[in-house]
């Protein structure tokens, strides 16, 4: 006998977490599923934006730098992440994205290792790493590797300078065991940068304790920073005195104000600095941040891995039969907070589940993937996502979508 | 017989700008001198930023980057910011900060000379122009040369791959001749990089014109946009097809969502963009420009040749002889829209100026710079600052304020 929707209205009684969906706006109508792409918007941030807008920059002007803290902000908001990152804070800084941080660090990891050739990568991660994997070795002359996860371990030699790869994967939400794949890399002598996309705010981990060398992580997934929020990025305290990256802005200099003709590179995760902070997102960001408090990620982990796990078990129930695959583990404690359902016509049922407000993002070629913001998704949100591909599937109702263009955003 | 507030009052009443101080908030008791650090709040952008938090996000949520245009909004800002750079639109992007384009900018143009082993830049430049300088020439194993921007035609040689330099000077305003330096950086067959930090929206050029190769310039000083607000990068059309910068992010790539392994440049001056656009801070850059609606460049950089020169002029009427310098040109038609008075107590007096409400800002070592935002700033408030200045020094009041700090932003 299949779950019932009363059942999973139940689950949202005893869930411990449920009083946190209240700190976010969801939009009536809307159950929304996507927030490893787009996180909701957090209680709170609007104000905040809205005073920084009508009362630092617009009375505040320039002084708002010194008077407001928005000098600090990087470091002020890193520190703030750090702890879900299982980080000390001094570690931990907010700046630009993703890319332009990968970019920094895999250029800092390889000057820390300038006898090595090598940067060994993961195949099947979010393809832009790999982008900037093949630009960095374009430009110092090294050679990029690329194997799966599974095998970045025994993929790291001698001549490898570092190892770049994702703790959950984008498409299949596998976590990969940080400790472990990290230990196997510095027992060849190389370093590694773990890619937190879709993990902060998501898994519960520790890049201290997992002795990491280098991570970035990303604002806007499930921190819920809002569109576009800068990346965090992450330099373990043994590598701070020496790690030296190329995008040697104002921002990572010691003494900015001095004007000075040579670079001096800033103490500590300053360097990692280039510019100055894009202020409004930075802010939203921070405001978000609020979110999380009082919660653990031991928490979040906990019902972000029941959710997917009574995703799995009405999938076999209901969508098996119909054509669908299923791109995840189904073993919990290696599946990070999102489920990958495959269908060869997924772009099309996609658009259609969210013109009937059920929000989650296609990843080409056929994935469906559905994000659990495990703050604010319910268990009832589940079920009605998964009777919503049925209905689809069973009616043909997709059908009416047109196929996809390479240059929608989904 | 000297210059009196009456006849700065007459100058206002004269100004065919002065409608458009209404489009700025302008906060009681500020008299703003600070424009190109940070431009004042045009109104609108409050709503603007509001809308896009409350109902873009909040409602909205990942379906904006489509319906609401997020997706579209770099080159869009970009188009509408091209006609202040004399270039026709598809050549302009919005992204990231001046640091970050400008190292895509070097690091392409050196793609396009690759036998030439040579960057040629301006000694004097704002000095992390040069760090970005200094550290392309490092990863691509070429030699950076500074000279002064006067010396850059001279300088530049059969050797040099591309010359970098400011328009308009950070702290003297000296304008360059785009065209001239333009044409015997060609005849040399090097590529020029123009930074516009001080120039966009601040005085009248065409890169178009001057057969500019590629140009960055600044969102937060003259264009109003907002603490941190996105860079505007330039690649002239000739370039567009061939130009390949290193920042590989999805967002430069011809199909993002596809999900391929492969880096595929995207077509046209998308190529520039790198990672997901800060959307709240480029949302504010956007609104920001609506304060440039129906007023020409030649008449902004009019009014501000006649605010600096009435600067002037009172500088030679109350300030020469209290010991102040002028670090500005006499000849209006070469400094663009800041003057700088120079004082060894520099610092001290424009934070005590700052405390009685007239706003520039300190250029360490001894430079008071104080811009001249066109669009809002009037001929009184000219009179006004010089007659603090002269207060200061004629009371000795500045010696109050606390010694500098290299860490504050000043």
């Amino acid at each position: 006998m299949g779950l019932s929707r009363e059942d999973c209205v139940r689950l949202d009684r005893e869930d411990p977490l449920a009083f946190a969906r209240e700190r976010f706006v969801i939009p009536a109508g809307v159950n929304y599923l996507d927030g490893n792409s787009l996180g909701a918007l957090p209680r709170g941030v609007s104000e905040r934006v809205r005073h920084v807008v009508d009362e630092e920059w617009g009375v505040g002007l320039i002084r708002s730098w010194n008077q407001a803290g928005w000098y600090a902000a990087p470091g002020r908001i890193g520190a703030r992440i750090a702890p879900l990152l299982g980080a000390a804070p001094h570690q931990v800084t907010v700046t630009e994205t993703i890319s332009i941080n990968l970019f920094k660090l895999l250029v800092a990891a390889a000057r820390l290792r300038p006898n090595r050739r090598k940067i060994v990568a993961e195949l099947g991660n979010f393809p832009s790493d790999n982008h900037i994997v093949d630009s960095v070795c374009r430009m110092l002359g090294l050679t990029p590797v690329y194997v799966t996860a599974g095998e970045i371990a025994d993929a790291v030699d001698d001549d490898t300078a570092v190892a770049e790869l994702s703790h959950v994967n984008y498409r299949t939400a596998e976590i990969q065991d940080m400790a472990a794949v990290t230990a196997a890399i510095h027992a060849k002598g190389a370093l590694v940068v773990w890619d937190l996309a879709h993990s902060t705010g998501a898994v519960e981990f520790s890049l201290d304790d997992a002795r990491a060398d280098f991570a970035v992580g990303c604002g806007y997934k499930f921190l819920n920073g809002g569109p576009g929020a800068p990346s965090h990025v992450y330099v373990a305290e043994r590598h701070l005195a020496a790690v030296d990256q190329p995008l040697t802005g104002w921002f990572g200099h010691a003494a900015p104000f001095a004007f000075a003709h040579e670079f001096a590179r800033a103490e500590g995760i300053r360097s990692m600095l280039c510019s100055t902070p894009q202020m409004l997102s930075t802010a939203a960001l921070e405001a978000a941040l609020d979110a999380f408090d009082g919660v653990s990620m031991r928490e979040v982990q906990a019902k972000g891995r029941a959710l997917g796990d009574l995703m799995i078990r009405l999938y076999d129930e209901r969508l098996a039969d119909l054509g669908c695959g299923l791109s995840a583990s189904r073993d919990g404690s290696r599946r990070g907070n999102h489920v990958s359902i495959t269908h060869p016509n997924g772009f099309q049922i996609m658009q259609a589940l969210i013109a009937r407000g059920i929000i989650g993002d296609f990843r080409a070629p056929d994935v469906m993937r559905f994000g659990f913001g495990a703050l604010y998704v319910r268990f009832v949100d589940i079920f009605d996502a998964v009777q919503g591909v049925e209905d689809l599937l069973r009616s043909g109702e997709w059908r009416d979508v047109p196929p996809p263009n390479a240059n929608d955003v989904t």
